[in-house]
């Protein structure tokens, strides 16, 4: 990625809404006052339909959570003072604590019970490249763990601070890394620090009348660094892409240097090295800036719900507008249960069946000529149109779902997300055989469960599936879903399912990368790792199968 | 790239087809009994504007090309027979030399001067995967160079038989591997094999009413896995797409066993190792099989030419067009050079400024909306139509370009190409830089020189340029180009310009990776390539830049 002076003049900083943008809580989603409680009557209905006897399961008080002492020793913190300045290197427990993993469940109910081991025995706050190259080196040279950390929206395990067996880790926290470096109007490129989270981006873009398009329910949190090394994928990302086709280049500080990648808007010098760095996950270095594609502000929204008859049906109308070339920018189907659900959750009557919503962005001229094509494409499929108030309803509560998660965890209930793609041929047998891994590994004495499914991401050849599941805490809860958590994996592997489609592999999808990779796969992997990285202090216990 | 049992009987092969699909003549492109004499006042007319004397240069008889003798010993002429049979095992001249090299000028220049030196020592033609990886261990082992081949149609020095030091060098060609390995028509991915051609591979999807959409220059010769190993990008790529982004899985050899990447329509879990396979111009394996999207044949196909007062207004129309949703199909421009020459040779009166081809495929419901939308967006940016004759003209001779180059040859005059690709911002400059450069090396008393580019690749964030030069060949044509291929290259890298956009590097642009991939980047590579070929046999001296 070359940086280009001519555009450095347009260089924008909103650094004061960025300096503040808040941390998450310690022990849940977000800020937990968006977390409403649940109504004792919904409870009761849920503790019903899953035979669970729930119990109220609040988190300790802060004070009685339980950090191992930092270990870094004086030599250590002296150096990375002297690097990055005292009021940049937190020992406390107070950072340390939030900064001891990411958002999984099984983070959240290990915090809630007052456990925060590993935790990082610092956290630093680098400013800029620079900054991040030159503590990459003093911990390589010092055999230092190395976690980067950007909204810590994981919920795979991908921030939790393992140390590999080093003496200390530290968590790199890249919020300082906060600025839009250049834009091109011309290009619609946009140059972002790693740090900076999507409604800042937004903002700095919204500026110059130019929007990312990345809108993930992690969006609030998440940053651009986080997006490009975990490949994430957005709700509108039939339109706009997943985050890695937005990545025209990328800037990552590694012990060994640093390496540019990318910047032509296409290339035949070589194997495509942006491909490579994303997805990384931190474990070949840390990237520092990314340029992304941007586009225009949207003129116009138009937005139409539909409904199937059932799953399947709905499956091909979705089908037909992935393979078409006239497509809608955002498109999901919710299998039976959820279009239930949700409506019981919103305190609306259900359609029978299975609902899709869809969305179109873009210019006031081409909107409604796409929305008329698709229309036509949906009734041909056999669908009904609902109008635009389903979708409206989706678009009002769609970032919620991780606070009700926290309200249900303290209601002793567990809901947890996995996810997954395939082919479309492969698609159903897929959505079958996790379903009944899910609920042949959770229907038992203490609970039954409920597992409802969408598709929000949709390819020509294939799409995603998005499984949410309710079951009751139990008495083991952590152990209840670990082998929930098992079976719907080896079930994806054995049903020719990615083991994830936009959650990233952090530590919860590494046993099952050696099947998605093979033996080689690996191997490239380690190869490329122990190039950039030879002491393998980056991320370690993250992505990368063991040999 | 997993391969599904329930596809298999959908495979064809037409394999009568492909096991008689022609050699290109060892001298010139294709068959040279495409390549027109020049005109006698065509060619006086290009000799007055080059300012140039031009003589013939016809090529030696075959009889009298220089073949260096086959190094192969008895020891591994006896393994490789034993391996594949006697007959696909080939050590004779005729098959060495068609071998000897692909089809840049400085191949043509070489061959037709009666060098063919180096050659392989040995042609062997592996009857599919598995062959493929016994010989890789074999050669791997034996300490043999490996040159894979598939259509032989590189012009950057791609299938150059180089030894890499070692004891010998075989060339696999791959025309065996001609199998539609299975089809998935829900999906709309094919499998098929490496050595299959474009005229081929659309045989046998066409049965299914389903094509692949990809016609590069090349098509008639090139394979499907010398597309994915060189980054190939074909004529209608605003529509198809890249032939990378058609590439859903790869199956490749290696001389450490087997690696498959890919499969499910997009994933989360590390770094794409397809992207890594893909552009490894066998540096890193042998692409054996690839997994591709393929499309409904079109119901439908619109063209429309559109002239512009000036390249500048036709580039900010091309623009506009990649950065809206709904774009032609295909489209390119012309700079006023190309514009006035095609319209010179095509005998057609030239409209004044630069001409631009749109043309439009996909169903009937949706092919004239897309085409009404687009031609507002032609209007506003100050284009006026011509109308679909010139669109016409340009499909009807859009693929003789390479046999003019050799009818040119053997009239003593020099026309070669060369691309690269840049941002939107960075482009019109490149464009002068390049052009500055060629003029600047190849202006002088010998000749001079006409440079024409266009445009044939856009994208959201930038376009290719596609530079053709004629000059006459003077007293050292190899030289001649050399001074002139380097100025260019040096003004790409000086300009943020991609080394290749889609002829790839070969050993030809190898020179400028270093610059292209940064210190690291180049590391990067080294280490995979230890990882899957840890001596070295696999196409040495092509792509990676030295340490």
């Amino acid at each position: 990625m070359t940086h280009d002076p001519r555009t450095e003049p347009n260089a924008v900083s909103l650094a004061d809404t960025a300096g503040t943008a808040p941390d998450m809580s310690w022990f849940a989603w977000g800020d937990p006052a968006e977390a409403k409680e649940l109504e004792p009557g919904l409870r009761d209905l849920i503790s019903q339909v899953l035979r669970a006897r729930t119990e109220d399961m609040p988190p300790v008080a802060e004070a009685d959570v339980v950090l191992p002492a930092s270990r870094l020793d004086s030599g250590l913190l002296k150096a990375f003072t002297e690097l990055l300045g005292a009021e940049h290197v937190l020992v406390d427990d107070a950072a340390r604590l939030i900064h001891s993993g990411g958002k999984s469940t099984q983070d959240l109910l290990a915090r809630r019970a007052g456990q925060a081991s590993p935790a990082p025995d610092a956290v630093l706050y680098p400013a800029d490249h620079d900054e991040v190259g030159r503590l990459l080196e003093l911990c390589s040279a010092e055999r230092v763990a190395v976690v980067p950390f950007g909204g810590g929206t994981s919920v795979v395990g991908g921030v939790s601070p393992l140390d590999g067996g080093f003496q200390a880790v530290v968590t790199l926290d890249l919020r300082r890394l906060n600025r839009l470096v250049s834009l091109d109007t011309t290009s619609l490129t946009a140059v972002l620090g790693a740090g900076v989270r999507t409604p800042h981006a937004e903002a700095m873009l919204a500026e110059h009348g130019l929007t990312l398009g990345h809108m993930p329910q992690s969006y609030e949190y998440a940053t651009i660094g986080g997006y490009a090394a975990t490949r994430s994928s957005g709700q509108a990302s039939a339109g706009y892409g997943r985050f890695e086709d937005m990545v025209v280049g990328l800037r990552v500080a590694t012990p060994r240097g640093t390496l540019d990648a990318g910047g032509p808007p296409a290339s035949a010098a070589g194997p495509d090295l942006r491909r490579l760095l994303v997805g990384s996950e931190g474990t070949l270095g840390v990237i520092t800036e990314v340029a992304v594609r941007v586009r225009p502000v949207p003129e116009r929204v138009v937005d139409e719900a539909w409904s199937f008859p059932d799953y399947a049906s709905g499956v091909d109308a979705l089908r037909a507008l992935a393979q078409s070339d006239t497509r809608p920018t955002m498109a999901r189907l919710s299998d039976e249960t959820e279009t239930f659900v949700n409506a019981a959750i919103g305190g609306r009557e259900a359609v029978p069946g299975c609902q899709a919503v869809l969305g179109f962005e873009g210019t006031d001229a081409e909107v409604g000529a796409r929305a008329a094509v698709v229309r036509k494409v949906m009734e041909a499929a056999g669908g009904t149109a609902l109008g635009p108030d389903p979708v409206a309803h989706w678009r009002e509560t769609r970032f919620h779902a991780p606070y009700l998660r926290d309200t249900l965890l303290s209601a002793g209930i567990l809901a947890e997300t996995l996810e997954t793609a395939a082919s479309w041929s492969d698609l159903l047998p897929l959505y079958a055989a996790v379903v009944g891994a899910l609920t042949g590994a959770l229907e038992d004495d203490e609970s039954g469960a409920v597992v409802q499914c969408h598709i929000s991401h949709t390819y020509a050849t294939g799409a995603s599936l998005y499984f949410t599941v309710a079951t009751g805490a139990g008495t083991d809860p952590a152990a209840r879903w670990d082998r929930a958590k098992r079976a719907a994996s080896d079930a994806i592997v054995a049903n020719r399912g990615t083991i994830t489609h936009h959650h990233a592999v952090g530590t919860d999808h590494r046993p099952w990368m050696a099947a998605e990779l093979g033996p080689l796969g690996g191997e490239v992997l380690r190869a490329v790792k122990s190039a950039l990285d030879p002491h393998g202090v980056l991320n370690p216990g993250k992505l990368i199968p063991e040999a």
